[in-house]
């Protein structure tokens, strides 16, 4: 079976869990590691928790890198209302037993890039952007030659941590400037795309049943995240973001694109962290980059549930 | 029949002289007077096109008053390029009988709506809103005095001059912003709104067939607009924005619309002249702004049928 | 004696109060009428200010007329830290006798210039430009009209509301950028200039001795206004800003003044409100306007006390 | 005798030539490395220059080490207008015998500083902040490991790039807000300053004395840079702006400071890479930053002299 390499750039988080439990489930991904961001909560709690979420799915052969305290030039702000104080409140969690690889995640990712095979890599950032901007600026050949870059982040309609932006774009727009500015393809899993990804009762019933041993945790996970979502954003369900980017890369037929040039506004008063998205008529569409526009709800659950089965 | 009175406050412009026709045709609205603005093309050739639709239509009576010739803030730019060199390209008008009203409209919207009974005038903008923040900003109490405002611009997703921002807010951002920020009822009739009413050839038709007399100046109008529109802006069809407004004052069951908050933002380097409009699930909803959302497209080209055949 | 005509656009304010005192003590101005603008204190205490000052220096045939409440787009910000609750705290003013006057400042800064001899009036904005950037887009022919905008405002070094913006332009930026950018002859006395017109008790007891009646008055201002200054700027002494501009129409050789461009930043973080002046020597120097750079400080000073001896 | 030992981030660049020089020569300076930035000219060419320059000074032991080819955010601009297509134009320079150093500016630069003892290394950038930024951002902890930052760039009254910005903070805004923001103590050496540093003719015979052998080169520097500023900026003799800063670390006597705040603007339309000093007299002074503000003319030259008389 063809697999994607991935490195896997995230803020764990509970949806950043899920993402961490497809990829490492799903037979056509071949996870080469796993680098953190402060985001969802501080760099410290996200690493643990990427580490833990590793034992917890039994992949302690995954290295974590730990990246970025901090973003560009804004302060650091994080989502303990959404994920709690130790940003993955709500289910009891293995300690590590590998410990934290040394190196830095940018030069864990640099390196990983440029010593593998051109157009083999496939960056998936599901947190403030912050480490790959920087991999870019330090070494801008990664550029051409990573494969692809798909990330969950931003929105071409509705915000949530303001009227037209989304969290992790809006945490370090800067950097995200930097990333959605470069020459490499690029998929924007936004929240046009993520907020059908809802996890209803019936679907965590469904990944849930997928894996007895998991199902406690993955219970404590989506109920606390329900929670959240519940009393911070007004949604019944929780949309789960961060795996919709995997499942991507897995399989694209599930998400429906549509290409479009995608810039960052860095000066708004209102709109700071924005991801401006050109989808008039009349746009070009000889671009690079492409934004997610519809979801298989469906196909999306039974692909983790199918990962999920596999974590043994 | 109850009449509901309007100031109209236009740049025609195609659609704008579409909205002329419809204020005066239908035996709903009681139009007070017609003001014009600098914007789809300069302050003296809208004028003069004002004042010539008001002849085609056969309402010498109503007054029209010339405002302003340049934004707020920025440099005036024009929509020659959809609305041609006279702002009315593709039609024969006849000439101006009435000359034009003494008094800037910017004083006549303030003595008119501090002459009328309270929440008496419906204000409705369909150019750059220039004299409108003038008005508010010379004599604040007409902010309490006005029944409301429906205004033609703005756009909560995907806009036109740019990729998130409509022509008439992005033309003076700054006189939007005082506008939207004013405490009156307000609707907003953006892009997301006026894309759905496009003049199909079968609505065109309609329209022509209700007004053997009005026929030819409806086609050349018509004619014209789809090209442009087909030609800078990929449409088949064109979307016929400022009748909208007046239809949704004429009968608001045609328009549907959602509660929200509604700023502009002024500072961003792609985003300047943004409509940022509220729309997450969170949202308070307890506000005197809301934006149009879904057009019942029938019934709009219906009324403006039976507006037309009014106008012997 | 020839003089000059002026029209004094203000919001006393304590300096605001000495440039009343000027305007009308010394011969050589022409004082048609005091406008007011919401600025060191709100309207209606400014307006009243303005009012009683005039009745202290006798000059009851002088009309004042009110104006904007708040800046075309910003939030109104007073200041109160400097002025006091009445904007002119530490000072006992007579009743004013004379009733306010009808009608809008914005509208009779307009018909005054529209009436008037071209190239005769002078503006002199010492508050917040509103009104002045109302009147020129109302009526956009004054700006050839006038024979000058002399403004107190800005700075092109150092600020005083914040590091590199001066109170007035910060106020309503938006106002200032229009002023600013129109094609009139401007001359900005800013901070740079003001700073140097420190009252001192050796001053204070001059312009104080120069009149016994108005001695408790002057007196009372200038202890509040040192006071002021001691406490929130770390000033031993006042500067005395606002006469400045008056003085500068009486006898321009007081002020060395350098011609540049001068724009008005609005969209900076740190910088909105800052009059951005040209001062690079490669800068042309064609300009219709100009910056105030050193004062005759003791000139400046007779020149107050021997106006101040003329009012009866 | 005590040294200092510094990293000298630059973009030769005829001043920075200078400032190599200065470095090399003074026996109070004990330089770690060069490390260079895109930025007076392209990557490559300033990184060439720089080991060039080592070459002439006979000082092929010190490490070259090539850092970022742009900006974080902004696109790349030179300033070829001043210094040449080569970047240092107007001199002949033997080719450099020591190879490029291997790693990256930016790492070597964080392995440097962690190395050495605490407290004991200078930074002395002299061209855009994009390297330091990286620094700061990937290793926090250098942060409070150097010694100081003794920086060129900026100003806090006139800019040369715009009327309020100095070229290399004009040119990555992004990374000198980062740089700024930092609580290390920093020295802004601002065009404030370096305009004071004017090599006359008289000064530059005097340097070009001090060493027969290097006359030649220093001539054709200083020529080819007074013809650039006398045409590009209307000065008579070039600021020698760079060296300013090495001369600070080698004896602070000779500039004169002042602790203040300083923040750079991000997003104004006018004012973008300002530098934001807060010199108002009620400004907090207990800062860790300072800006320079007067220059011990004639010591700085002969400081210059006395190290170039040092170059065998």
């Amino acid at each position: 079976m063809a697999t994607e390499k991935i490195i896997l750039d995230c803020d764990p988080g509970h949806d950043d869990a899920v993402a961490i439990l497809l990829a490492v489930g799903d037979p056509r991904i071949d996870l080469l590691g796993v680098t953190t961001i402060g985001g969802n909560q501080s760099l410290d709690k996200v690493t643990y928790n990427a580490r833990a979420m590793l034992e917890l799915a039994g992949a302690t052969d995954i290295p974590v890198h730990a990246g970025c305290v901090r973003p560009l030039v804004r302060k650091l702000q994080t989502a303990a209302y959404i994920h709690g104080e130790t940003g993955l409140d709500g289910v009891d969690l293995p300690e590590p037993s590998r410990p934290l690889d040394d190196g830095h995640a940018v030069s864990w990712i640099i390196d990983t890039i440029m010593n593998n095979e051109p157009q083999t890599i496939t960056v998936v950032p599901t947190g403030p952007l912050t480490n790959i901007a920087l991999a870019a600026r330090l070494e801008p050949c990664i550029v051409h030659r990573v494969k692809q870059v798909v990330l969950m982040g931003g929105a071409y309609n509705t915000g949530n941590s303001s009227p037209c932006t989304e969290f992790n774009i809006q945490c370090d727009p800067e950097a995200a400037h930097i990333v959605f500015n470069e020459d490499w393809p690029l998929t924007m899993i936004g929240l046009d795309l993520t907020h059908q990804a809802l996890c209803t009762h019936e679907y965590q019933q469904m990944i849930a049943d997928a894996n007895p041993r998991l199902a406690p945790a993955l219970n404590g996970l989506m109920d606390y995240f329900r929670l959240s979502y519940q009393d911070e954003e007004a949604f019944l369900d929780p949309p789960t973001h961060d795996p919709c980017a995997v499942a991507y890369v897995i399989d694209p037929s599930l998400i429906t694109t549509r290409k479009c040039k995608i810039d960052v506004e860095l000066s708004g008063a209102l709109t700071t962290g924005m991801t401006v998205a050109d989808l008039r008529a009349q746009a070009a569409n000889d671009c690079t980059s492409q934004v997610a526009v519809k979801l298989d709800v469906d196909g999306f659950w039974k692909l983790i549930a199918s990962a999920v089965s596999n974590l043994h």
